[in-house]
């Protein structure tokens, strides 16, 4: 046999990712091929072609000299792209339907929780008070989301469905149907002054850093019947300011975030934002994927590479995702 | 002028469903027609052909000598059906899209939340606890809805969209493309037995009665990551036997429950239901539609009728909806 051996290095992430489990997947999907669980003494880096990666170490990548393709088992590559010594080969992130489904699911629950008031209603229960409020259609709320590649395009086609107005910001341009869609820095004000509820979805890049910071939020509609705009992140943690996203909750600048990330994770025992109350937190589960539906993405993508056919969701370096 | 008066009559409700904002919807579409506010002195009962009703007093609606039409502002007609004294003229139920629309966001909203273990993931945030538990994809997840009328269907379809296995059972035989349709007592536990989220959309009947019951439930699936399974009920309180919820919850047969109505409405004080901590409760406001859409409906039927068109939504009295 000469088909190269893939290396796994996976650190943290939940017991359904635990290394264990993604080795018994990956021997699972990659018939004929030597998979190797890293760090294990008996395998030579020379014999290593691909390298399936979650959260490695920086520089942990730069010791094998035949590498081809490394996979990133998730959609987000920042961290990668912060290694400078990553080796110049290939990086291809995780797009399987399975990734897109829950990102959708996160989305959609998110928005219905704020646009029906769930943490007034909450309040109402734990108070023994039941005191219906005026509750507005989904058509008075634009829900406007950044980022509109395959996460956001089908979390707006839902939202659409339910009846939301929903219009996306995107760096180039795109057209998605029934989407309004704005593009680039000079459209964005245009995207914020109509946008109720804002979800961001980008990845994170040098010029994304820090986006969703208090010059951003004071942009937000605030006439619709909920008031105060909603910002939901399911993106990553570097691209909030943290301390203008409590100071803009707190001075109604906001009226509530989702937040799924966050600067450091875990989330540290102090961090203000576990007991504020206007916050709906989440440990970074968004989008917590199968492992069994990556690792099969990931085996088809090397029979087809070993094949003479193109690599698939290659991230260029120059864009940064 | 001879268009005949229409007679508002109409009890509780939030403050978006006060009598006077009725009164000046009304007012609004009823071009050249009397709309009497009641109680008021100076109407003459004779002159009333129409009536619209919330949660009128039984007997209320008896005085009206020239009745033609009466109208119920909502979707559930079981309170007018029990009173013996209604006048035997059509009874027209409120169908209008802005009260689908709002039905399907709170079952997707709630079937989302117990999906995605929004309990669980509050009581961590309380506890400041950064624990992600394993997360199923919705394609693990029968969604069993009680009534596939026009409710049913288009949350059925929405549910679908997000990647849940969907099926219905309704009182008589319904296709709908994607859902598996079960029908009768004959198939109810067939229906039952494959069903880890339960949603109950159905009307208030004596057939339909206490339905949601201890037997019931024991039939409900358990086979699936989620576990035990979840109820969902935004039909009638009268449909719930409330005891043998308490108790199912606490013996596990059910997981959760999300509960929107109850058998005593405002729920008392005392009920257990209040702080029970795997039930979400709403206060009977999960299709609390627009005054401006119904209002509008009920105005097209009138002029429609007055013209010799038929009434649609008619209450069938052999069905008792």
């Amino acid at each position: 046999m000469n088909k190269g051996a893939l290396a796994l290095l996976v650190h943290g992430g939940s017991e359904n990712w635990s290394p264990e489990r993604w080795k018994g997947r990956f021997d699972h999907v990659c018939e004929g091929r030597r998979v190797w669980l890293l760090p294990d003494a008996a395998f030579d880096p020379a014999e290593i072609h691909y390298a399936a990666v979650w959260k490695p170490t920086p520089g942990e990548l730069a010791g094998f000299p035949n590498l081809r393709v490394i996979f990133n088992l998730g959609a987000g590559v920042d961290a990668l792209m912060a290694d400078s010594t990553l080796p110049k080969v290939p990086l291809v992130r995780v797009a399987v339907g399975d990734l897109t489904g829950r990102m959708t699911e996160y989305v959609v629950l998110h928005v219905l929780m704020h646009h029906r008031q769930e943490l007034y209603l909450r309040a109402c229960q734990r108070e023994k008070c039941w005191e219906p409020r005026s509750q507005w259609p989904a058509s008075a709320i634009s829900v406007g989301i950044m980022g509109l590649g395959t996460l956001g395009s089908d979390a707006a086609e839902v939202l659409r469905r339910i009846g939301f107005r929903v219009s996306g910001w995107s760096r180039s341009p795109r057209q998605t149907e029934g989407i309004e869609c704005f593009h680039g820095n000079a459209q964005l004000d245009a995207f914020l002054e109509q946008t109720n509820i804002l979800v961001c979805l980008l990845p994170l890049t040098p010029d994304t850093r820090h986006i969703l910071n208090r010059k951003l939020f004071a942009k937000l509609n605030r006439n619709s019947p909920m008031g105060a705009p909603v910002l939901i992140n399911a993106g990553r943690g570097g691209l909030q300011d943290e301390t203008d996203i409590l100071g803009c909750l707190d001075d109604g600048t906001l009226g509530a975030a989702s937040l799924d990330v966050f600067a450091t994770e875990p989330l540290p025992a102090d961090s203000p934002f576990w007991m504020h109350r206007n916050v709906v937190l989440t440990p970074h589960n968004a989008a917590d994927t199968d492992p069994h539906e990556i690792s099969k993405y990931v085996a088809r993508q090397i029979e087809r590479f070993e094949a003479g056919g193109p690599l698939e969701n290659v991230v260029d370096p120059a864009r940064g995702y």
